[in-house]
């Protein structure tokens, strides 16, 4: 109710903030008998993590997920999973200027507007810090999707306006910026540079893919799929804009061209995105997410302070040029979130059968 | 958890199918003592009407909403307000062939699918007719918002590829296409009388604006007021994009350019679309969506039927061209259900003061 | 959020006034192609029924079940299931006076302290009409748990301070008052003569037995099985007491006498009542309900105006006696309410297992 | 959904096991700008904590509650509040043998059932260790009822069948039991260090009594305030009969005995327990809780093992020889956050006002 929680079934409630005990996710609803151990985060948290690229921030951080609770044996048991990654290496002090100044496009000023009062050190709450919750979170709801065969990868299509010419998934992961076009990605590379020696930051665009989705997830009429995804990624703080299937493109399209036919080997095209009336079709479903440039940049800022009268912002320090490619993983563990907690959904909603009456 | 129900304090349930006995909603949570009448919603359940512009379908319905419940000498009581609207004019002869036959672009494969069986007359529980429930809904909505100074305008920015060059808002009721530029709404026009010739069908983008928004509306971290705003204009049938303020377009721009300033008069510009952090900033909130051209099409289509063998499809009847006009209530509606719940949420959650120790 | 739903996955919410359009109730998160007709609910309508016992109000209503949506040639179709009983017969004079006094014992006070206004017509929406509503929507339940082959039977072990002697449920049907013991009907039916003549009212305690249940129903820790049906029980309007098994009479027992003692044949006793750790055991679910005396009654009674000024209140009319026997079906609807709700979230949670994969 | 969160507005969700990492809370939905410390939560989780009285178990623990989001300089912000205890002082060997084999009247059987795995250790979540976490919760509720004047003391009124011959609350503190009778407190002693003796264990009841409770709290028709008492109370692992008001008593009333009449001073007696039509009336909220007997005792039981087959379990180590007095602040806890949430449900639904056009 008070928006820390997402999901009906397989649902997860995030807490904590940028610069204090650490950030972590509560996920109640997971099926029990699943194998979990605390290396199973490690890739995703790696991916997420500032300072394994160049264009990140310095801040260096093991980000190690704790298991506090749900585990048995190494088994999960139906109880709630607590998942919990401690702060380390904080420096709240060139924060000290958000006690009074309003940082232009951040939530500072809202915060203020909303609470009276805010953890300003590192964006408190509204850091992009809270996303390792969902990355840790988005792994468990990995487990629930693997037997199903369900794939999921994200990518770069776009940076600082240039557009990957190519797509060829087996690319993704040699890129640093997980774009799976290697021309456009040094291209990115060299946009990201120019950015950071002006001080100032770059958006993007990320698709993500999804394979293998059975048909039937999503609930009509308020809860359906496309409407959950596209939920579930823009609750991203930098995201702006979602697409499904042909997206704004399909307001340029006649129907004759934007339906897409039926043959008995499947869909003859996929412009839906594999969600029809809002449930899965059991073709690959596709999704973009526009994001702004990250709004903190050392350039000087024409702002107000807490008074409300005028003040000049030059925040110091070295900060992501874009949230490309870190939001890769994020992007990932929100359609996975939103993925598990509709499968679990449609086990419930399902046809009675008599050899379900066994509980 | 089935879905059909959309917000948490003010929560509208919808139920109903379009060849049924009618379509309604049940409201829980409104405030008591607000002034609720019949003809509160001929407005806007005309506007969404079928056969009121040329390009409509020919179903004449009165759309009359009956108030079965929560009102008491006309004033609202805090109980649950249940509105309904019968279906008239039902002829479901013409739908018979969607016993075996799926349409493409439409749900009726993926509800096959999902439930095994389907009222598939008219598009039964997924038919753009289930929004008449979401318009009523939205009335009732506007009355808690309308105290406040808020107030929302819907209208066609593009419509089969042809764009509105200005957008002058005094003139979008003067436009049968809600469309800000008359010189666009006339080859706008044109477009859908060439499109109904061929029996296609036409896409369309709309943007919504809504002004007197207090600060402080929208629920860290996952309940962002951009992500349920996303959420439910996604979750209108023919919506395939979703852009808050500057949209995609952010994702081309640094951030020098993007952030918008904080001045003593206010923001500077708006491309964060009203919405920092999630939450509203006082300013104009400013969303597009994208609508695909409505898959009904007069065309002869390749499909498959039940047993998946291959099929052709060719449906008669007159259809709506594009969800254009009709769908510019709806999402009027789903903005102001979004914003009546968020207000209502704020008021829980804001500063306990002394004065508000009496319930 | 306004507390007019209850169940988590089989969700119902109700709707409706005493003396207003009509009672319903929407249900979303029935499974699909369940046979259901209006039949199947005048069973159970009619025990809830006025005037069908020389005990009841005289209001003589037909309460015939609409099905207004959800249904398509027979079967559910896995859409919101409203279900609407039209008021007729409908008298509000009496009713006037309640426009400035307040009935002691009813709602009348707190509505006007927390509302400001209500509909005070025959109770409005705090009339036992409403349990109407939950006794059709019992009626979808039951056609979930039928098939599980769970049985479940209420009946009056107390009224007016007599108490059955002998328990034996074939017995149970052929008593006005659901009450297993002859003997103790034929007293009980005397004090509510007497009652009736002097204008007063009576209480009384029903049990409630679910034979037939699958061990592993519940959720720990707040959604106990025990928890959930207390809330259900305790949400009908009369009831002030609620027990599980031996209840307040384990209070008194020694560990050593109350705990059940577990053989290769089941539990030796059960007086945990079905229930261990808040989830169901196999064996039989045994609940009470304490009911108060229905507040209506035809003596003169002190009281306040809304002024907060001394009034005397003497209501005419004919009342019930006493809330049992009609609240009989009332309590075993919410019970198989919860159960059904707990069997859809039970199905949702359990093991992820290879052949479930398909949806 | 899987039954670990309670409430709507301040909602609370805990997690964490008897012998795994430690125990802990999320709160989501506490309002900004409540003071808030380490310290506050010392009373209350030391007249929980086992070894305090010498009828408890000998396990010691600090029981520190750790603060690990949702505090900013001493006031919380509206982010989450987490809340951790560690466990200490953890001995998992003696529970080995529940490996193989049910104790009697807990949870193991039917967890094993239900889960097919579990955490066997201590009771694993389904042990009272939970409880912590409702305590440190209940603690922040009470922060938000504080200045509202609303207080709330639980104390035993019966234990091993001797019941409390006097009620004088100012005497609760002074009786390690929480027995506002002295004599009875002294006889209630001898009772339970018989039980001890014999390894056998006692029931008891208490009861709660909340003075200063604001008129309008509760929401119809389902989650009156009654009915959400009931549940909070009979989550509670040992309880087993809630009554509110006269309770069980009622049912031997007739009408006219027990409908509390009106007076320009307020309610003439107060049977209804403080709430009437489900909403509190203002008057002093009453309700008390059935205790059962701890089911662990050290006489040997019968059981049966994992596979099915007889066996016979004797119990080792020191248990508490009743739930009383350590429930009574977990008593206390729930009673609170049902408070606390009502009355901030309470806030969202009042009437719409000019003055509160401001967010």
């Amino acid at each position: 109710m008070a928006g820390n929680s997402f999901g009906e079934i397989f649902r997860i409630t995030t807490f904590g903030e940028s610069h204090g005990e650490g950030v972590g996710v509560v996920i109640d609803g997971c099926p029990p008998r699943i194998n979990l151990s605390t290396e199973d985060f490690v890739p995703d948290m790696t991916r997420r993590r500032p300072g394994t690229n160049p264009f990140g921030t310095p801040r260096r951080e093991e980000d190690k997920v704790e298991i506090l609770s749900g585990l048995f044996e190494g088994l999960t048991t139906g109880a709630p999973i607590t998942l919990f990654t401690r702060n380390q290496d904080v420096d709240s002090r060139p924060y000290e200027v958000l006690r009074e100044v309003f940082r232009p496009g951040h939530g500072d000023y809202t915060y203020f507007r909303k609470y009276g009062h805010f953890d300003f050190r590192g964006g408190g709450r509204y850091s992009s810090r809270e996303t390792t919750a969902r990355v840790a979170a988005g792994v468990v709801a990995g487990k629930i999707l693997e037997p199903l065969g369900v794939k999921i990868v994200a990518y770069t299509i776009e940076l600082g306006g240039i557009r990957a010419g190519s797509i060829n998934l087996d690319l993704v992961d040699k890129s640093p910026l997980y774009c799976p076009d290697p021309v456009a990605t040094k291209r990115m590379e060299e946009a990201m540079s120019r950015a950071r020696k002006k001080g100032d930051s770059l958006g993007g665009v990320a698709e993500i893919r999804v394979t293998g989705c059975p048909a039937g997830l999503g609930e009509p009429v308020f809860d359906k799929l496309d409407a959950d995804l596209s939920k579930a990624v823009m609750s991203i703080g930098t995201v702006k804009g979602v697409e499904i299937g042909a997206g704004f493109e399909a307001a340029r399209l006649k129907g004759s061209e934007n339906n897409d036919l039926i043959t008995m080997n499947g869909f003859q095209t996929n412009r839906s995105g594999g969600i029809l009336g809002g449930i899965s079709n059991g073709d690959e479903i596709i999704l973009r997410a526009a994001m702004k440039p990250i709004p903190s940049i050392s350039m000087e800022q024409d702002t107000v302070n807490r008074k409300g009268c005028s003040a000049k912002l030059k925040l110091s320090g070295r900060f992501d040029v874009a949230a490309l490619p870190r939001v890769i993983p994020v992007l990932e563990a929100m359609v996975k979130i939103v993925l598990a907690d509709h499968y679990l959904r449609s086990r419930a909603y399902k046809l009675l059968k008599k050899e379900e009456t066994k509980c």
